[in-house]
């Protein structure tokens, strides 16, 4: 496993915000979310790009080169350029169905349309990317969803160590006692 | 987004009924529920085809060349004759897997044996494919469940808007006031 | 529908423990499991073999040959050596993600790491191929979920029939009076 500082990219996949026709407010919620939750030392690569699939794929091939961890917002519905799955799933190794299986189910009981949402995961090298919604607000439910399994999936494909704070988030490492349990 | 009528595709797969051996009770159950849920003009393309996954795709092509939404019944299990999945896979150009999670899901309160169903849910232009299982017990309960996300996913896509009955079921279109609640 | 025996391959999947260096306790686990829910006869057929894909899909397409179920156990996760689910799907005719879904929905309840497995099934043949995680603690968990679908999936397909213990698990097959209903 890696000593090096965690370097996560954050990935805004959309054409208006692309073209600075619209702010983009999901790389930021994302950035946000993980300034809160997480307290080992770890670097933001935030990118933006439009909703191209060439050009996602090339933008995710070079973060997941030295991320460990790459997450978009956007793109993930059915209209026909809504298309970061299918760049997802072009440049991974594998995929994870249950992150996107989870994310639904949670977003479900927020909103009915969460069932249209395409959002996936997967690994490339010792990268593991999971896409998001676009939506602000389904942002920070997501995250709080998957994220107590990504510091050990990260462990497992040999990517940088990340810690949560625990009192915030635990993230789970079988056989390793809870951080979030102090020592007697 | 299209102001005419909304056209609805409903495919019956079966061996049996094809064939004339067995009556079909999967595509008038559709178009009963259907009949019920809306509110908003709409035309029924009943069609009938067998177990076949070329008759099935051609089918399929035909109605989604005109059609904002096609409703498949028959043909998710795990047989060998159980093809209408792969069908609906070949001539979609993308797939929505939260359809089949969450109508699995639902199927699986009633029934353990909801899990050998491979319905699933894409895209084909503006058209969106949607299976249901044979049994006219499980058309209702799958409807119910994915149909609120259906109209504004329709939307998304370019097909015709199809409004329902707020008192029967809610459409939910993010952004917009629910129809089911008035103006004080 | 086979008159025959059931015969049930149970393959383990893991490096370690197929060069010896790490006792087998997925596959005990598994046997274990259908000594105490089966009532009909049966033959267990178990196997080991190393993290290779080509050694994977070698041992499950013998398998499937003249078993109506396999199950293997490890593989499933996301670092680079785990490739059961791979080796699953090139040998399938077709999958079945309503097993995947229901036994990361079930972990998920105790490990929130669930969602990295990529477990699945599918059908090859007359025969049913079911991914199980590696850890034992996980196996009846993931069997007690699927296996009230596993009876009547192989009587679909054309495998041997396979009775539970009713005090233990009801398989369930629709249309059929409830083994665990007795007569009045």
């Amino acid at each position: 496993m890696s000593s090096e500082i965690a370097r996560i990219g954050i990935l805004t996949v959309s054409d208006r915000a692309s073209r600075g026709e619209y702010e983009d407010r999901g790389g930021p919620a994302i950035a946000a979310w993980l300034t809160e939750v997480l307290c080992s030392d770890w670097k933001a690569c935030p990118r933006m790009v439009s909703d191209d699939l060439d050009a996602i794929t090339g933008e995710l091939v070079t973060l997941c080169s030295d991320c460990s961890l790459v997450i978009t917002t956007g793109g993930t519905g059915p209209a026909p350029r809504d298309v970061t799955p299918e760049a997802t799933e072009a440049i991974c190794r594998c995929m994870l169905p249950g992150f996107g299986e989870l994310m639904r189910s949670v977003s479900l009981a927020s909103v009915p349309t969460a069932i249209l949402s395409r959002q996936t995961a997967g690994i490339r090298g010792q990268c593991l990317v999971v896409n998001l919604p676009g939506k602000p607000a389904a942002i920070s439910q997501c995250l709080d969803a998957v994220f107590p399994a990504i510091p050990y999936c990260i462990d497992l494909i040999g990517g940088a160590r990340i810690e949560t704070n625990p009192d915030r988030l635990v993230a789970f490492r079988p056989g390793e006692r809870s951080t979030a349990v102090s020592e007697p």
